[in-house]
């Protein structure tokens, strides 16, 4: 990749400033892991999967720069990190796999102790590295040679320490010497696609087109579309997918066009303990943001808004998950 | 309405300029007919019957005013008008059929020709006064007290000289006491939604909430919307609509949710001269307003963007035509 979402250097943390694109390529470093907490806080860092390998890199930079890593400290830094966002459940994950590792050696020296969290953190970041490619490479089986795909959102290398999800089987494909070409959703109202995802395509030299939202339905129905590949925030036990709000409405315009819909997610995303997707409970996000979006107000004062961040797209509608361990084949007929 | 779009006031044209909706309400009245000509170029007038009857005021005021109404003066007017908006449709045979009233009586006196031409100009606008009020009558045998309305873009009184297409529906119900529920899509790129139509209901005192483009399929999913209503701007003999971008998008998410979709539009707007949609270019937008669109840059520099103005939605998906002479069914099972 010709950026670094996130990567260890001499001991400190450096990462893009998300917060900072499309405009500018602003890189901090950091050993203060008050400071990484507040990029995570700041949505410098996002993504589930950078968000936990930050976390775990921020436990083994705070133990390194203490004085004395005693449990009341350690204790103390994994609560700090665990209230940054409080709905990532990557990041509680990564936590607590810190604390564990702690505790296996904290009464070992020092020096033990840190090379025990460096080592851990670099594990958590290495694995996700090897998820990203297993989707990739699975992914990337589906696609041949001058294939047009369209993706909702950021489900990038931006959202991970690898090469991403859904993004991961472009970058295969590329790899493999295969071109393709892809339509960005603009993804409203936070923009990740306009954003994150035409900023990251573009610098990997893959042909991208931005698109509003209300544009993909007319591409699929015009042909202009083979594949459709989205990420997941979580897979329910019958398959149904959270994910980005809008993401439903590409999935039954892909179904009425024929065009095959995969849903590209870590085997960590299947989420076993809720049965269907309308166990899910939906987050709304502030009316300011589809008012006040990016500067000007667009809409009158006082006016209701309903914005929830993400939907629920039926089990039905999907032709293929693609995980790090292979395909399974979806639902839709 | 507690708003009049276009009014003529002592042979004076009174209009809300909608480039400063939503956030102020300006009147801006003239009777110099350049000036109204530099409000349709601007969007302050915008909507296509809107247009067609400003102007035929303009053409009116535009001889009042004249020392002479030499046939070269009145042609010149019409040449500017003309010139005002290049693919308004309606423009063009408003101005035409003013030029046709001002040959019948051009060998008259300066004061009947005068007369004649603010009395055509009239007709014009409560013929499309007349127009909303048919479809809302007809629209509103389809409604009853109590449900939730979708609709996209702005098909309302701010694009007509009465009280709209699609949003007639809504008025006349509230006319008859019924209590209706609407969601607002803010239809990206240019948000008439945000900007118009979340406005306007507020102005008459309608329940209606502004959501994103993405946001509408998981309403219809989650069984909230009874009716989606638009308008349109072409119907072509097949009965395929070119409607607003993401028009098409909505339309599907109806029919898959067993949700009935109304288009509402004139007689005037169904062109049998095209047998299909197929027939029908697509305009393209400029790529700012989807970069630049809200004030700051939220795309990268470069960046390839396709933004078409409207797409075709099949008349498969179209329960029923709601038009100022009545219903007709579509061929939506």
């Amino acid at each position: 990749m010709n950026f670094k979402t996130l990567e260890l250097t001499d001991n400190k943390l450096r990462w893009i400033d998300q917060t900072k694109l499309p405009l500018e390529v602003v890189y901090k470093i950091s050993d203060d892991y008050n400071e990484i907490i507040t990029a995570i806080k700041r949505l410098e860092i996002r993504g589930a999967p950078a968000i936990g390998i930050a976390a775990g890199y921020s436990f083994a930079i705070a133990a390194h720069k203490a004085q004395d890593v005693s449990e009341k400290f350690i204790l103390n830094v994994a609560d700090q990190l665990n209230a940054s966002r409080p709905t990532a459940v990557n990041l509680f994950w990564a936590v607590a796999r810190m604390v564990e590792m702690y505790h296996k050696y904290k009464d070992e020296s020092k020096k033990v102790i840190i090379e025990e969290l460096f080592f851990e953190a670099k594990c958590i970041h290495n694995e996700d590295i090897e998820m990203c490619l297993g989707i990739g490479k699975h992914g990337a089986e589906l696609i041949k040679d001058g294939d047009t795909i369209l993706t909702h959102c950021n489900a990038g290398a931006l959202a991970t320490g690898g090469i991403g999800t859904a993004l991961a089987v472009i970058y295969t494909c590329k790899a493999q010497g295969k071109t393709l070409k892809v339509f960005a959703d603009e993804t409203r109202p936070l923009l990740q696609g306009a954003r994150l995802t035409a900023w990251e395509l573009q610098q990997e030299n893959i042909d991208v087109t931005l698109i509003t939202d209300n544009t993909a339905g007319m591409l699929m129905r015009l042909g202009k579309i083979d594949h459709v590949i989205v990420g997941a925030d979580r897979v329910t036990a019958n398959g149904d997918v959270a994910n980005k709000i809008g993401t439903y409405a590409v999935a039954v315009l892909a179904k009425e066009n024929n065009i095959p819909f995969y849903v590209a997610v870590p085997e960590s995303t299947f989420d076993r303990s809720l049965e269907t997707g309308d166990e899910i409970i939906i987050e709304e996000r502030s009316s300011e943001e589809v008012t006040k979006g990016f500067g000007n107000q667009t809409a009158p004062d006082g006016v209701k808004v309903y914005s929830p961040a993400f939907d629920v797209t039926p089990a039905k509608y999907i032709s293929y998950y693609i995980t790090d361990t292979g395909l399974k084949k979806g639902m839709r007929e």
